[in-house]
């Protein structure tokens, strides 16, 4: 803990910055171990250069504050009190002469900003994300095995799912097959609506699991991920149920090898764009460019989606213990949808998947 | 949907703003009937005084947009465009002086807040949160449909929970079986997380469902919801298993009290804290006062939280057809939780309670 706050009153000296401002309750429960989402009310998290942290939370939330193991003060406030006047004071108790102020630009609502914008006319706002976001996407060991295990998990849910595919069950039975499984392991919250698609509906971008049938020779696409100690897992598999046209098998293959391709590529010191490019590149070669319509992948972290973005665009130079997934595809409308993802480790010299679940085509009988 | 649409341009014309930026994606989907989740995208609704109104969408979801049956334009963006220039553009050509404009101050992020502030550096910003939602709480009739029907699933997952208890299970085993019947009849999605709390642990304000065994002589409290056709459900319930003692007895009385105090308490006319402080004013009297926690309850539509908060302070006049929440709670540390709620509907004379399963105590056998 006190290594991720030393990093940001290091960040706030260096840039001369009086304090920051965390209002993203992920990034509050990342620095200070307090994990809980306040809905409308105030949660925030005050860091100050020269002075000890505050944790600013609703008065209900503050027994769990301090049993989360924050060391330092937490102050309450009940929800007949103005937040922004207590933290004023509070703030100006710390630190007399506020000049510049840190916050999360992409998290803060203007309400909030104009508040603190009156309370201190004179100050500037910088703009924390990439601080912030550069701290959570390299894993600690700890976070890694965390990780393995939320990743074991989903491995788990797509063995469950597979196994119960038949012909005639709704998407929807499979999903509460799977959920009802997870939850007897005591997985208490997806990490996403768990998809499970069957056939043509696999090949929307926007496909919702619903009543539709399994059937003989549809392609079936598992989606899905855990919350597991506060961390998210993430896998697709696709799998063929009953029979398989050679179309189909060509797709599965096509994705196969981008998704493989692209593992091998990653490596530290590789850029985002290079792996996104080696997968679009297979896929393309295979004449289905057009049908893989999204980005590579995403980190994935204390929340699913979260920073890098994995895209042909990103020029980021991948370090050692970045998360993120692996996700390729093909949607050929009318027809079928594939994608296969795992959720990968960067190391030096290559990169370990966290999801183990098999990845050769698997034609389930009947 | 021309309705809201007038509404909100009316708004705009009595106070001299040249358009509403509507960021909020639950108020984008109430306005248009395009419901989407844009993650880290941008979704946003322009609202014009004096001409046509404008949504900018993310590329891969203007297929769906147009499906939705939005009936104005529509203008996408691809990951490799910056969308705020070509919403500059496209706001610039409708409207070329632009003196005032209305946001949701409670919603719209300051990095993009910053975009548009430079984009219109002589602009003033209005904040249009009390317009939408005292627009969103007055439910029409076709909305009232759709929610009783998310209701009445909600009061089917109690009986499937209260069917289920049984010694040994876990308060997960008995939230994997809801679901699963639920998903059985096609739903989807939970309004939120599915709470089974048994024993002590429903009596911490956030007890999290875990593999707690039910005992006998437990008091078990669901609190648990759906989403259904675009609208959300709330529930809350607390039985008695095997065996009560005294003191639990009590306690449900004194609930079931309060609860039944504030449903009698609501028409139209009386304000929302006359409510709240008619059911707190009972637990009090009864010297549990310290152990009723929280508010009475909370707005309830396209979203499982929100406007009004049913609070001892809020003097709001109640109005025909708003929907809201009753569920006063009594929480004995170590002891036992109670809560029972309902989602009820404002009427001229009185209140229709949309969710239904039987409050009088129940003792489950064994």
């Amino acid at each position: 803990m006190l290594n991720k706050l030393d990093t940001i009153q290091q960040h706030l000296r260096d840039n001369n910055l009086d304090f920051a401002y965390i209002s993203n309750p992920h990034n509050i429960g990342y620095i200070t171990g307090f994990h809980s989402d306040p809905h409308e009310r105030v949660l925030a998290l005050f860091i100050f250069a020269n002075t000890i942290p505050l944790l600013f939370a609703p008065a209900l939330d503050v027994s769990d504050a301090k049993a989360s193991g924050w060391e330092f003060d937490i102050n309450g406030y009940t929800d007949s009190q103005e937040p922004f006047d207590l933290i004023t004071d509070l703030i100006k108790s710390r630190t007399t002469d506020v000049n510049a102020i840190m916050i999360e630009k992409d998290h803060l609502i203007v309400e909030r900003y104009l508040k603190l914008q009156a309370a201190f006319p004179n100050a500037t706002f910088s703009n924390g994300n990439d601080l912030i976001n550069g701290m959570r996407v390299i894993k600690s060991p700890d976070e890694l095995a965390i990780m393995k295990e939320a990743a074991a998990l989903a491995d788990y849910a797509v063995e469950v799912g597979v196994a119960a595919l038949a012909e005639g069950k709704t998407e929807l039975d499979i999903i509460a097959e799977i959920e009802y499984e997870l939850k007897k392991k005591g997985v208490t919250e997806m990490s996403f609506a768990t998809m499970v698609l069957t056939g043509v509906n696999a090949a929307s971008p926007h496909g919702n699991p619903g009543l539709t049938q399994i059937q003989n020779g549809d392609l079936v696409l598992f989606d899905l991920g855990v919350m597991h100690k506060g961390y998210a897992s993430d896998i697709s598999r696709t799998v063929a149920f009953g029979s398989i046209t050679q179309e189909q098998e060509e797709i599965y293959n096509t994705v196969l090898k981008a998704q493989l391709t692209a593992m091998n590529t990653v490596k530290a010191g590789v850029s985002a764009k290079t792996i996104d490019m080696a997968a679009r590149q297979t896929i393309t070669d295979a004449g289905y460019g057009d049908y893989f319509t999204h980005r590579l992948g995403h980190g994935l972290g204390i929340t699913c989606h979260e920073f890098p973005s994995i895209t042909d665009t990103n020029e980021m130079i991948l370090e050692e213990n970045m998360v993120f997934t692996i996700e390729p595809g093909i949607y050929l409308p009318n027809v079928a949808g594939v994608r296969i993802e795992d959720d990968v480790v960067v190391t030096k010299d290559g990169v370990i998947s966290l999801t183990t679940y098999p990845k050769e085509l698997q034609i389930i009988s009947q």
